[in-house]
């Protein structure tokens, strides 16, 4: 049990780091894991930029959200966009909550974001557009509140990608590599969307060629094949940085982000030595 | 003849390193080439990313699709493509099937793609479009049943590249750096049109032009001068993760590999420990 | 006191060498901070490329953009920029001049660049547009002069983010990172909405949503978590470069800009022998 | 005088290198320098892609665009486009012709490329089109022979910039700073204009804006600047390579030159065992 937490915490690390890497994730963003052995528990990173995330910074959290040991470290503060949907799906053990450029223009103008080739089908067939103003008028576009949450988690109901106005998108996996590669290929198929309505013309699939293709690429197979090719370029990536010398590809607490914090925090001396909550 | 054979896997290899290095191949599509000296036969890599193809994933297949050497390595689905082509098409000898980024949007658009500049001319004069529906209706839109790859290679015909409604194109060439070389400049031209596009017009290259343009770029010179950058361009990627440590350029089952399967596989422990086919 | 400056001099050096490394700054733009024990200076470098500059290039300026210690270095042309905001903002205590591509179309077509999702909502509510023909007629379209300063720092007013016709952006900040974050979320927030207004339409958002986006995004959190992920990459790709040897991540006059400096000066001997001003 | 023609080579070398660090020259494209004491010749490199070219591959040809040295060597075919321009601008001793992706678009659109905000005014007040048409009719859309380059010559006129139907653009320069520090703004400009187009609107610069603004910019300080950063990049990027191993940053006949060569004759074995030129 206590290997497969610590397998939990490396993959969320992985996952965070992948979708990094990818693009998809910038300083903003966030991936859980539903614990492996307890539907009511979930794993997900302390407050940090995702490609930064090492295993020691994934924590153990409740479905109120809560962290299950007590802790003064600094925790997203979206926490409830997990929990929620947790809690509301069984069928759910992976979720990602991003701001990827290819998907913000939908969550700016409306236009549908619909499965239009056969990777893309993997989105589901119908992607949700939830409008905060809906149930809570004018908010800071975030998703903080336990209320908040759940409005989100039924505004995706049975699907597994929602559009969220003004902010971002969610997106849910029956597993860490589904999820991935839902995640990937839906904002794969959002940048080509666009650059099709450039040409004057998106038409749709059928609903039976959006269903066969969804069942077709989320086998094993395609999902393995794919999870190995950002794996290897993850992995290119971080051998890089650790053979430059001194950066580690995860560092939980290492040197350099120490410098880069303690450089920071003199830096913001002048403007009003601002406290930092960690 | 084992020699001939060895270059050949190498060559396959390093073609989809190279389309991958260059953004053409991502986690999916694939390259082969016909036999050397056995017309009835190709090569293509067993079922992985393009950019972790090793020659020794190279393996030998009949033209109705079936390895030569039974074996229980997974294989791709899409096999048909390429055994179909050559089958149709004896003066092909090298087949790319991918899902670059700047084709996609004409496979959805149904915008013609054509020649609109001097390289982009080598696509050939006309590139027709298959509509997997004209004969099997609805389908995951993958080409996996030897009808189905008969019915590509015929929408074909005598062109170069064919474009598959919602999910890529497939190119041929008479030999894998001429291959290469249509591949990598359709996409640009692909690109191109589409920013003309935006322009708001785009004319057409006369038929003379078109000719002439495309028999100037397919000449020995401009392609080898062009390989010759490609390979730069990959053999200094390889290099850099190379001197990174412990990633080789091309692993067959290296160490890097084989943990990021196993670490992959106990992710996937928890969302229903999945059997993987390999 | 010293060591305050020596500071100063560092941030300015790494905000400058991290707006180049996500694609604001290229060869030209710069940043600028006022010195925090005397509000009537400010600290910019001398006339470099931004990702060049190192903390001994940083000098002290008075706010009417003389240098406090004479120097015969070549120095920015528009330093006024920088002088006059500070003049004119007591509550401004950092500013960047940039021309980002993302940015730059606004300043050519003149569609409005506005507040669009929750992150660029740091924007501030309203960018104004500065027209130099407004009070000056036809220049250069730079900003060399006082009045012309003035004049930019007036169109700036009580906001955070001044666009300026065929030319660029400058943004202010309470500090450093606080601006560091509203120059790269401004940019990300440009970029979408071009791609938004090629959907076909861009909607706002209310002005209660803005305001409250933007106080949650200014929040020191926020703010630090950016902070340390440009900074893990610019940390990241200095490393690789120090690494790859002789280049020193920020070289003041070191050997490899000196003989890149040799070879250019020996490169323009046939075109006129044009004497540099250093 | 030995000496000023290795400082030449050594130039060509770097310009075509860092043009293609750039993204401006790809495969194809070159550049080239006036004899720096002799107008009647100039200096290009053999027939190689931009990013390989080494000082040795650099040779001496006169206004007819023949070798000083008789050679075996492949040479470029569009040799005449730079011995055409010298002989007709006594002015101008640097020259590239390219096929940038920004400006692709305008030549196969027919759009008028212009100057559109203040870095981009360098480009020249006016930018001819040139369309081979008019003086050959139906061709390859290269520029081969002495009738056509002297055709295009004449279509650049007393500009700096000629932009060719279907093919790219040629860029002329009193020295070679000047000349790639036009190429790359012009380049920018025409990706700006393009994104401006889309917004709906591109107002024009004055004409006495567009000359102010080339006058202020053409100045030695900011060409410098500007070189001393792309110098930078493009040694960056070489030191990396150089330090993986093997691969140095301008090898002229290396190994790996070499390999890539042989591999690739191999290659092309089964296809026909075309003759390669050289």
């Amino acid at each position: 049990m206590p290997d497969d937490v610590a397998i939990v915490r490396e993959q969320i690390s992985i996952a965070n780091r992948m979708l990094a890497n990818e693009g998809i994730l910038d300083a903003f963003g966030h991936v859980s894991m539903r614990h492996p052995n307890n539907p009511k528990r979930f794993f997900i990173s302390r407050h940090r930029a995702p490609k930064l995330v090492a295993p020691s910074d994934v924590l153990e959290f409740t479905l109120d959200a809560k962290p299950v040991v007590p802790t003064d470290v600094r925790l997203y503060g979206e926490m409830v966009i997990h929990s929620c949907i947790y809690e509301a799906r069984p069928d759910v053990n992976a979720v990602c909550h991003h701001h990827a450029p290819t998907i913000l223009p939908y969550c700016i103008s409306g236009m549908e974001l619909k499965p239009i080739y056969h990777l893309g089908a993997t989105m589901g067939a119908h992607v949700p557009f939830w409008d905060s103003r809906d149930d809570f008028g004018d908010t800071a576009l975030v998703v903080v509140k336990p209320e908040e949450g759940r409005s989100l988690a039924k505004a995706l109901g049975k699907n597994w990608t929602v559009l969220m106005r003004r902010h971002g998108a969610t997106v849910a996996g029956t597993d860490l590599p589904q999820l991935v590669f839902r995640t990937i290929y839906t904002c794969v198929n959002a940048g080509l969307q666009s650059q099709a309505h450039a040409h004057g013309h998106v038409g749709a699939l059928t609903a039976a060629e959006a269903e066969k293709a969804r069942e077709y690429n989320l086998r094993p197979g395609p999902i393995q094949r794919a999870w190995d090719y950002w794996m290897r370029r993850l992995n290119e990536s971080e051998a890089l940085i650790a053979a430059s010398g001194g950066l580690k590809p995860a560092p939980a607490k290492g040197a350099s982000q120490k410098s880069a914090r303690s450089r920071n925090a003199k830096t913001s001396a002048r403007g009003g030595r601002r406290k930092r909550t960690r």
